[in-house]
């Protein structure tokens, strides 16, 4: 796969579609990102100038079998063959369904993202998961199926709301953890809430390398690729919790909180070092603030941990935990009360 | 891939998902082979005994987006997870259907074909082909995927109308062409007219073996796959022309014609063996018997031919050839006098 990344992001796929010289070529995009990126960028690639421009409805509400059958059609009217491509522009969503739908076109045809949030560029352009959402269940139709290419730049950020930029770091924070202690270090020591945009562009370039790597190592999700839970199985709780008081937050808020969770639990299993846990906490208790609990929403929180997909026996609830940042121990089995104590040092930490 | 060729279909079955012990599994068949087939083998296999059997409408029209969205509902009812299994049980449509649904199910769940026509046997189970029609055009949406095991066996084919039988003949006869002079003999010495399942099992073994190593060495057909459309771009045209007349014949019987035609191209450009070629011609002609086509038919037939999506260059019309038996010539370009001439040629051959 053709990994770029770039300041000038119309130049290198400019470059990229060039090379591919496809029969051919459509943007598939969001009502979101269509006048903000696609449109743009097929006025400075002279290679997608006559590219038509597939829009499909923003939000993941419309990543589903309506949009995906729409989008077939609209490839099909667009005269593509075997031979052609399409470029997806936008975030996760656009690259999760476009990608899928490149895929299964005559059985799969090329095609190129060009993620435009931080977290699409950090976790949805590597990995090789595409797919819609099918009968009230999250990706529960798709394939795997690694892009050609991926031209990931900062300069889609500028337009995004500081909650889509904090979001998607919580993602990078997780794989910090992962790889190693220096890696973790240079990104809590990077200031979000600031916006200096060529700043982080080195970062996610790193993050990505991160994931890549271990994707690569285990492309179907058997073992190691499970270490990118971290943070996950209490983050959905939080999420799913969020939904349920009507008050929803970003994902990538409830995966910082479970991150912190995730390490008071390394901590008392695995002796990650205390006070790696209060300099995460403290970072996590700046940039997302706190989602606020008590011990009486335990019960709830448990419950929906053991809901978690990641789950492979029934009742026991299944974590991704470090020993330290890069030393990590995937399906890690804790007990209620293991978590609950987890959640009581949690609230300490966080002030809640 | 897990290839079995058996006159006890349930019992290799019945080892093969013991084997794969999937958390939950489901048969995927359509209203032909329901009865006929599917509830049998669901009663001979112990473990099959808790296995729904999801049913879709047999025939190529409905080999279509809404038969595989009901699949899928049915597989989530069926509360199938990434660890389950399906097994195809019926033709060409079930297994490209059923193949493509388990594929895209949580990203690709495992799944075994059981084709239950001659047809299906010989050259849907092997090479990894799954999909559905989608705006108009045949097998539009998919993917490549192979199972992970398919069951063959010729104890399906006695409820078949000997016109089914005849039709994946055809087939069987193109890889034996493209094989060697041996396979080739061994065919045309064999009576697909007097039903001796015992001895066509082996037979259609050796077939499906040519095609698997055929595309094992090009899985995305790339190159030598397309030695497989041997008979086809004349054979296509033949189906064509007979569904305008509102008299369609069977694929097997059109691609028996195309077989001699494109013999007769190889015979004028490459001096494949004229006694063969006429050995051929007549075991066609008894077997198949004749398409009533005059010179008036040539223009419609090199129209319909130069159509044919193997075609790369527009007007230009696309052969695989032979030289002889097993020495294939790919991607030949005939020009329009020596196909007239080559149809001129076929006619006498076949008395019309």
């Amino acid at each position: 796969m053709n990994l770029i990344f770039t300041h000038h992001p119309a130049d290198a796929l400019n470059t990229i579609v060039k090379e591919m010289s496809p029969a051919g070529i459509a943007i598939i995009t969001d009502t979101n990102t269509h006048k903000l990126c696609a449109e743009p960028l097929r006025e400075a690639c002279p290679a997608l100038a006559d590219a038509p421009i597939i829009t499909i409805k923003a939000g993941d509400t419309h990543k589903d079998i309506t949009s995906l059958t729409s989008v077939w059609e609209q490839m099909q009217a667009a005269g593509l063959t075997r031979k052609s491509a399409v470029v997806n522009v936008g975030g996760g969503m656009v690259t999760d369904l476009g990608g899928f739908a490149a895929a299964t076109f005559k059985r799969g045809i090329r095609f190129v993202n060009a993620p435009t949030t931080l977290l699409s560029a950090v976790d949805a352009a590597v990995g090789g998961k595409t797919g819609i959402n099918f009968g009230g269940l999250k990706n529960e139709i798709g394939t795997f199926r690694d892009a050609d290419a991926v031209v990931i730049s900062t300069s889609w950020l500028a337009t995004l709301p500081s909650s889509e930029l904090r979001s998607g770091y919580a993602e990078m924070l997780k794989h910090g953890l992962i790889d190693s202690p220096e890696e973790y270090r240079r990104l809590i020591g990077f200031d979000i809430s600031a916006a200096d945009f060529t700043g982080l562009l080195p970062l996610v370039e790193r993050s990505v390398l991160v994931k890549k790597r271990i994707v690569e190592q285990d492309p179907h999700e058997h073992g190691l690729r499970r270490a990118l839970n971290l943070g996950h199985t209490a983050g959905h709780a939080f999420e799913s919790m969020a939904m349920r008081r009507e008050r929803p937050v970003p994902h990538g808020y409830a995966v910082a909180w479970g991150l912190v969770v995730d390490l008071v639990l390394s901590h008392m299993l695995f002796k990650f070092p205390s006070d790696m846990l209060r300099e995460l906490a403290a970072y996590v208790r700046r940039i997302y603030g706190v989602m606020p609990i008590s011990c009486d929403d335990y019960p709830a929180l448990l419950e929906l941990m053991s809901h978690d997909k990641k789950n492979a026996t029934p009742g026991a609830i299944n974590f991704t935990l470090l020993e330290a940042p890069g030393k990590i121990k995937i399906d890690c089995i804790a007990e209620k009360r293991d978590i609950e104590a987890a959640l009581d040092i949690f609230r300490d930490l966080m002030g809640i």
